[in-house]
């Protein structure tokens, strides 16, 4: 008889993004005629830049013909984009990544839910509330957790809140973790870690012998010359960070699909009688046996955002979507919301008014404002009260949102 | 402390197919005036058809503007897609698939592994022997079974052996499985199952509540109409079987990733009370947390195969693969070896002489001839002794590697 894995019963509804579709979707079809603004998942809007489009177009020609078409793949990816990937962290910020370190896949969410399986059940996992939420649900999905308990909170989790009073960094955890996830810039709440607050997490973790599985997706927001862009950029972190990063948010790939994660040589985890075992050889074996590789022209398009025209293109769409923040940032205050990151990320993140919660503030601004936004508790229960704005969206249509806001009443 | 999956130490030294590329590395380095023929992988040679070439141009194109860009799809693939493989479905073999009961994916490969995420480890897994060696390894690495045992079978997993004596048609297991992973056309050897032998494991399914991993990649090489190409032209197989098609044999798409997985509505597997859950919900939340789509351009390169350009291109390649196959059966049959397949699918799976291992084969052909096969033990320890040919290759090639083969000598 077939049995299914009952970890999967104890998700809880849905997972964040589609249960805002459906909401969104419920309302377009009831008001046909209302102009929605779209600022929740936070997907990108603005195009593919030329440099990118036209070596997604060479490497679709290429698989035309005898001579230049492509089979298989190496499933970690092919040595131009990894070489073009180490020689851009070498040269922007001096970080020393060996290609063979560099694990190309078609992305940041797959990889973080997948690099579970290569660690035992038997490991604690931290996660930040709140956060992203596939970290719990897929280490909820492996086995690693107890059942959903009143507090949103799964049994078995280390949960570190983040919140107004600790600047919505993370303190060093009580209780013992073994993988400890951490997101800088913050999805949701777009706060930065400065060096010293990521130098404190890789000496935890080198004294205590965990792993930090740190995922970067939205570094290329950082302009603050200060922020580290990369845990790598921390001494010691080789030995202790598994990174995700990720050419989404950094090149509008949220479409076209590739990412990396860098799996250092030195990174160990134990087994059960405390003998150390490399993990990249482990993460290669998965990687090989059940993934095989991203679409060729998807990896040609990829190493275009590290040409000179694409990488001058990408920044400046990325200034873009950092004016939308600053804009954000600014009206919002203007309106007497407390306000948070925006500034070195794409996201503004908003306490909402007279008490609501995350989902009636959503629900009102749908109904009222037609604007879409992302309640904070999808992304964990210490995010209650909390609202994501996306700064992914089109300059005309932030600026009709902040409109729209102005005349949003509050019963 | 960070603790390793120990379920990977339990997996024999590399995946098959790494180690034969390391092996003709090895042999190109030492012999760099040599012109090895590659039949090994079973990896497509033929570039993608002009129906296809056209519609990724076009999916590119549509990233460059904004008012076509695409990001975040969704995850389970574009409907223009499953429209295109349901509708198809129906109208070349009347199997009745809703669009919503197809996932598109980025592999097959990855799906036959991913899809035990869904079920307990508490499940027994049957497979082949000898089979694609994905099967075994994703059961190793998930946890359902022991060590590897002397004989090179895993404890825990049922396997049913195929061989000359059951015309590599495996027999009902006497222990009984949860979950049965069924290949036909088979990879390796060839050989395929009319509509009785597949009634009668739909039948077993059915009466003792298993599920039927069914995967069809193959499906496009049969031209014999009396073979059923999908598991649900057998009645009630609905209710168990998930079966697993690819683009990459079908139309070329090894390099450029896209694959389907079809979960029937109806079909249900157990909690530990005995209460039936359906399966597809659960295969949903994996793949909308788990995975972000198909690449856009990719996903429309793929519905062109579905076009009536693209379908006749697509036919053509086909038949020149399966013309391949039939000069290498002919060929070696002339040769005086012992042969199976080559008909209704894209693999000669042949006996070896002398009776050398597969890999001793695999040495003798490489080195002597410098014709790269696949070594049957790869497959499985029922896999001994024999040797898998690919037709994925161009014609020139191989009447070359059966000239050579004329003249391989065995002391």
């Amino acid at each position: 008889m077939a049995k299914i894995n009952e970890n999967y019963l104890k998700l809880k509804a849905g997972y964040l993004f589609p249960e805002i579709g459906r909401r969104v979707r419920e309302f377009a079809a009831a008001n046909p005629g209302k102009e929605i603004i779209r600022m929740g998942i936070g997907d990108v809007t603005q195009p593919l830049t030329p440099a990118v489009i036209k070596a997604f177009h060479e490497g679709v020609d290429e698989m035309a013909a005898l001579g230049t078409f492509k089979g298989y793949g190496p499933e970690q990816g092919y040595d131009f984009l990894r070489e073009a990937i180490a020689r851009h962290e070498d040269q922007s910020r001096r970080v020393q990544i060996s290609p063979d370190e560099i694990f190309v896949s078609d992305g940041s969410k797959c990889d973080t839910g997948n690099i579970q399986e290569v660690f035992g059940n038997d490991n604690k996992i931290a996660i930040c509330d709140p956060v992203y939420p596939v970290y719990a649900d897929t280490t909820v999905m492996s086995g690693k957790t107890g059942s959903c308990q009143a507090n949103g909170y799964f049994e078995g989790i280390i949960y570190m809140p983040c919140s107004e009073e600790n600047g919505f960094l993370p303190e060093l955890p009580q209780e013992s973790p073994d993988l400890i996830f951490l997101c800088f810039p913050n999805n949701p709440t777009g706060t930065v870690a400065s060096k010293d607050v990521l130098k404190k997490w890789v000496d935890y973790a080198i004294l205590n012998q965990c792993i930090i599985l740190y995922d970067a997706a939205y570094e290329a927001y950082i302009t603050d010359p200060a922020i580290p862009h990369s845990i790598y950029e921390i001494e010691g972190a080789k030995k202790v960070a598994i990174e995700f990063r990720s050419f989404s948010k950094t090149a509008g790939f949220t479409g076209t699909r590739c990412a990396f994660t860098v799996v250092p040589d030195e990174l160990v985890a134990f087994d059960e009688s405390g003998t150390p075992h490399k993990v990249k050889p482990l993460w290669m074996r998965r990687h090989t046996t059940k993934f095989n590789g991203v679409s060729y022209p998807v990896q040609k398009a990829a190493a275009a955002v590290y040409s000179e025209e694409g990488s001058r293109e990408t920044k400046a769409v990325i200034a873009y979507y950092l004016e939308n923040a600053r804009i954000m940032l600014n009206s919002l205050q203007e309106l007497g919301y407390t306000v948070f990151g925006g500034v070195n990320a794409p996201y503004v993140w908003v306490k909402t008014k007279k008490g609501l919660t995350s989902w009636e503030f959503f629900d009102h601004l749908l109904n009222e404002a037609n604007v879409v936004g992302t309640p904070g508790s999808g992304f964990g229960p210490a995010g209650e009260g909390y609202f994501r704005f996306s700064a992914f969206a089109e300059r005309a249509n932030v600026l009709k949102a902040m409109e729209r806001l102005k005349g949003l009443e509050y019963r």
